[in-house]
């Protein structure tokens, strides 16, 4: 028995230092960012993904109970055994249309999305080389890992390593660049003119990581490709459905012929059970919604606005001002923590200190998400409060304008 | 441009045989296994995994539709980061107590609570070697992989080449073998009291992965191992949601310090969005109900055996008796299509055709599942139907008694 009890022991040593205490929420029905907690009663959400308040939206809940009632719990099967409702099928087009792109295929997650379809795109062409962003989220760096792809890792958003990369690279080889539009973390957007230029320049088929900007940017919530004129000019884009679309699961578009590889042999999503009809169809609602609909936008861009605004008045660093993920650098992950907890215990507002592995040691933030839904003074009150938590325990400032 | 059109003209070839066509189906309220389709108007459902018909229970829509009003649409983030709710610790408490592990761990699909739990399990442990069943599943087979341990296949459900495989390893290395309770495709039933037996001589740790068998078998729905009284000889229990529970995600449950070790480092689980509330709530109500509940158990089991008993007077061969997935060996692709095609066109019954990569080419089957909801005579007018659309496309027969 002693190499069973070796196996536990060595289990743990492994995880002492990664115990996780997740914060448990209770909710308020219909007031989103409010939350309730079994140690601070009634606080504000400051960290949700669910960023225009779509998760409480009165057409995406009435959506889910109609389907609950029309098509009951679960699909009951994989996508090919049983698995596809009317409701699968029309949000796909409906996410093929927003993009522009011929077709679309949803994914239980985004993590299986970028994972699975990464996996074959990078994976069932032979020879195929990866030029992949350093700041890519972990689901994109396992679904290359996974493709067993050759891989160029460029520095983030940095144009000119990826072009040298490029340029050093076989010409003749099948090329196939990856990034995100809005970083996950930092909150930065990539330059994609310069990088859809290069992907021509170069011959590079591209795939657009669009989790945090779809609903969020762009005509009818396309995103940033969508909004910089460039859809057409990424290959695949892309997205989720639990941010900005507030609903949970994943999926990519892009041309008949991708999709289909994809659908055929992502593993991730052949041998798994469709998404819950409810759940599709509250995306579907959701998707529809944003797209006729500016007014959630408007709202995030300016509650956004009004916190960078704060935050550079009072010298607090954040990581950078083009997008609603305001990530406040901490940079040390017992203060970081510690903000977090005070920010709870005193002020009632939840924002989730981020460190490794989502950032690196060093870099640890407050990662903030003011979303459409809070009011104006509800974020001037946050500012307040993050100055005081930010002074009490020393936190850095910074000396110039960011 | 040229290996940007090579790119896509490969791809193509690769899924050239491989497109998938998926029947899309809509409901009735309430009258599961009964479904429409664009083409053949109201079909009966023969091959979902809703076994139970959970997916239709009122208390699980029930439970559904009241976490939609109080707790809205998507849970807004990953568990870590705003997005862990009531509905998921009271349901990852009330599956470890099922199974009589100390904890439980959530997961969005099956495939992701396999690959990621396995890959933190196998491939976290310096030295450590794996002995997996050559049946298992595509996500333990993924999940061993991306851990990159040591793997040794016995054959299915062989314990004499699982202990020669054993006997033949380093007495001191970490050993974890990996099996399912009710396989996938054959549903034959592994013979867990041996496989015990070995992992203690051996001083294995044990993963039983039992999605096709929670709520289906033992007391309370816990399973294959709890029928047979070893529950606690398994070290982890793996389930899903999907199933016999009717609602959707998966599941892994054992001692603490390895559910700890998975919730801090299985990539799948800390990069993705945690289930949505009503998701985690509807499968809550359906764990609940199945242990205080043995009618729909009973229900499909007298179900299974009827068609099973049915099948062999007809001369149809299947592969196993011991459960309730009838598998029918077709042994031939085109004629396995052929049938499920018939079948749907001419008696408004759906049961897929499985072939590749699903099972192995020239073992092609039609894979029936009768349900609890399946009344006895739809079983014996099923049976009748399949004989005769068996005899038209000259399907196999036994010639002895299975």
């Amino acid at each position: 028995m002693s190499q069973y009890m070796d196996f536990f022991a060595r289990l743990a040593h492994e995880s002492a230092d990664r115990k996780r205490e997740f914060l448990e929420l209770g909710r308020i029905a219909g007031r989103f960012p409010a939350a309730t907690t079994a140690e601070n009663g009634e606080i504000a959400v400051w960290c949700s993904n669910d960023y225009l308040g779509m998760g409480q939206h009165p057409a995406v809940l009435e959506a889910m109970h109609r389907a609950v009632d029309e098509y009951g719990a679960g699909s009951g099967g994989s996508r090919n055994i049983g698995g596809t409702h009317h409701h699968h099928v029309l949000l796909e087009r409906e996410l093929a249309d927003l993009h522009g792109k011929e077709e679309a295929l949803l994914f239980t997650s985004g993590y299986s999305a970028n994972e699975g379809s990464l996996s074959v795109l990078a994976g069932r062409i032979d020879g195929c080389e990866v030029f992949s962003d350093q700041g890519n989220h972990a689901s994109i760096i396992d679904g290359l890992r996974h493709s067993g792809a050759r891989k160029h890792i460029f520095r983030h958003n940095d144009r000119a390593h990826l072009e040298e990369l490029l340029a050093a690279a076989d010409p003749d080889v099948p090329k196939l660049i990856v990034t995100e539009s809005v970083h996950s973390m930092g909150g930065d957007i990539a330059p994609l003119a310069e990088l859809a230029d290069l992907a021509k320049r170069y011959g590079a088929v591209t795939f657009l990581d669009e989790v945090h900007a779809v609903g969020m940017y762009g005509p009818q919530g396309a995103g940033i490709a969508a909004r910089e004129g460039l859809a057409s000019s990424f290959t695949v884009i892309m997205g989720t459905l639990a941010k900005g679309f507030g609903m949970t699961g994943g999926y990519v578009a892009g041309p008949a012929v991708l999709i289909d590889a994809i659908r055929a042999h992502a593993r991730s999503f052949v041998f798994t059970t469709a998404l819950p009809p409810s759940v599709a169809a509250g995306a579907l609602a959701a998707v529809r919604h944003l797209r006729g609909s500016e007014e959630e936008r408007r709202r995030l861009t300016a509650n956004a606005s009004l916190l960078h605004g704060l935050l550079r008045e009072r010298s607090l660093p954040f990581l950078s001002d083009q997008s609603h993920i305001v990530s406040a650098l901490v940079g040390d992950e017992r203060r970081a923590k510690g903000m977090s907890r005070l920010l709870l215990e005193r002020y009632g507002i939840y924002v989730q200190a981020v460190d490794a592995p989502s950032v690196r040691v060093g870099e640890e933030i407050l990662r903030i998400a003011p979303s459409a839904v809070h009011r104006p003074e509800e974020v001037r009150e946050f500012a307040a409060a993050l100055d005081t938590v930010w002074t009490g325990l020393d936190g850095p400032r910074t000396t110039a304008a960011v």
